[in-house]
């Protein structure tokens, strides 16, 4: 099979955007323009077995989860969430399907109750597959515009809102906290020129963003935060590549000037922001090791052969 | 398990419509008002073995499908379709995935071309379950603001734009051709009151117009146009029982007022509308045999006993 990255390019050249959409296939989410004011939509499916574990755990974060992916998606666009549309396909073989459903709606009130939004439609149906569900949102930015990954600019710095790795193992994909809020205040004191949230891994993300951009990279492997949720019993380099390439951190990955990143490095309030990289003028993304610099293909950190001298 | 109806009323209790929403869960779509123009989101969920089977239909087909039925609901809306977010589960089993997903696009891009909508986002997963598509559209309204099944009123006249009855087992919900055209003449020549499409059966749809709207009605039996896909050998109240509750005929109900009424039923271009009721003040909805009244259930004609005399 080709890879994602390759059906969401054939997409985008198969189909061109119309009236009223100004951003489409690409971004975290697209961008609608019915009128004065900008909708902002993005959607996930989330599979049993693939996103989740229905074995191991509860309805309630699954539905939880199932929210919290879009709802980062529209914090990684600089977004407020408005509404949810949730759809799901419900196995014929739960003997308790309302129990079921109620669960899954309690993980979801959880997060429309925090942050406000109203789940305005939907779609539910039984069948004989595993458990699916889509969750579609809309939102509004809270500042000016929305924000695209595609703003990186030379001589911006790139930094993370917090250490990556080992999200699936450890289940912190199921109870991290969108950084909505964080975002909302970002966009309140900083100019943001690109941002996206980490859902791949740093280093497939960040591909993205630069390609995104047009523009390259080069990633500081030394600085790169790595979560406890990585086994601490694995090498430095082991460790290193699970930050990299494990993905569902669901941190943001932003671009900002030198000065602006200055004035974020130096703080902790409201928010410890990690200066990871630099964005450059050739299309290379690069990682630094030491003085050492290396080429980090596009497919990821998982896909490289590690020579013993790393 | 709970029947959808309840599940609907259950989640509308429980998910308040909050600020910038302006319909929520209950109508064919939800209605957002993000600036000063509304915002019309439809979402449905296929499944294969369900809504499809794709040992029988090709994938072409089975993406039209997907995204003809919520175009249907933007119809009912009085809506045009603007952007769509297409999410796929795709099993692993297929073999040649490239080219299942281009099939399903392929379908997609007839629907996206001859109404010119941009498919602007979506989410492509592969794994064990069977095939599974969410598609969410949004849209916006052709008149002054979007038509909800809530404004049926005693006295309008209840009309369909079509024969009803055996879609599933003809092929025809595969290839219908969604109302959007028609909608939009509807609006631009008539009061339209009320309207939905008849994606469940006229009975149960019937049954969902007048809660909304507060009233009841008086279906007419005799009048009820049965579809050629319904098998003829079938007795006269068999197929009448198809024609009722088959479902996914996705033909329009409307409700008008009687002046429109009599005027769209003199006429054939560009439609031939039927009259197939009325609205009326009290709860009930009635069905009327020759010069027989009696009740409809609100779970649909399916459900009902016959006697030897009817």
């Amino acid at each position: 099979m080709t890879s994602e990255r390759d059906i969401i390019r054939d997409l985008k050249n198969r189909f061109p955007v119309r009236t009223s959409v100004e951003v489409g296939i690409g971004d975290d989410g697209a961008v609608l323009r019915p009128g004065d004011k900008p909708v902002i939509v993005v959607t996930d499916m989330l599979l049993d077995g693939v996103h989740f574990d229905l074995s191991s755990a509860s309805p309630e974060l699954v539905g939880r989860k199932a929210v919290a992916v879009n709802l980062s998606d529209l914090a990684a666009m600089g977004c407020w969430p408005t509404a949810a549309f949730i759809s799901i396909a419900v196995p014929k073989s739960i003997a308790a399907t309302d129990t079921f459903i109620s669960s899954l709606y309690d993980g979801m009130q959880a997060l429309s109750d925090q942050f406000e939004f109203t789940i305005a439609g939907g779609d539910t149906n039984t069948w004989h597959g595993p458990f699916a569900i889509n969750v579609c949102l809309t939102g509004s930015p809270t500042s000016a515009a929305p924000v695209l990954r595609s703003g990186a600019k030379p001589g911006d710095v790139l930094m993370v809102t917090g250490p990556l790795g080992g999200s699936l193992p450890s289940g912190h994909h199921l109870t991290f906290e969108p950084h909505l809020q964080l975002s909302k205040w970002l966009l309140q004191n900083t100019d943001v020129h690109a941002m996206m949230d980490i859902s791949d891994g740093l280093s497939i993300d960040l591909h993205r963003m630069v390609e995104a951009s047009g523009t390259g990279a080069i990633l500081n492997a030394d600085a790169i935060p790595i979560s406890p949720h990585v086994d601490s019993g694995l090498s430095a380099d082991q460790r290193l590549k699970h930050a990299m390439s494990d993905g569902e951190d669901f941190e943001l990955l932003i671009a900002v000037s030198a000065t602006d990143a200055k004035r974020l490095a130096s703080q902790t309030e409201p928010h410890a922001f990690v200066r990871v990289g630099e964005v450059t003028e050739s299309n290379d993304v690069l990682l630094k090791t030491g003085d050492n610099l290396t080429h980090l293909p596009a497919d990821g950190w998982q896909h490289l052969s590690y020579s013993e001298s790393r």
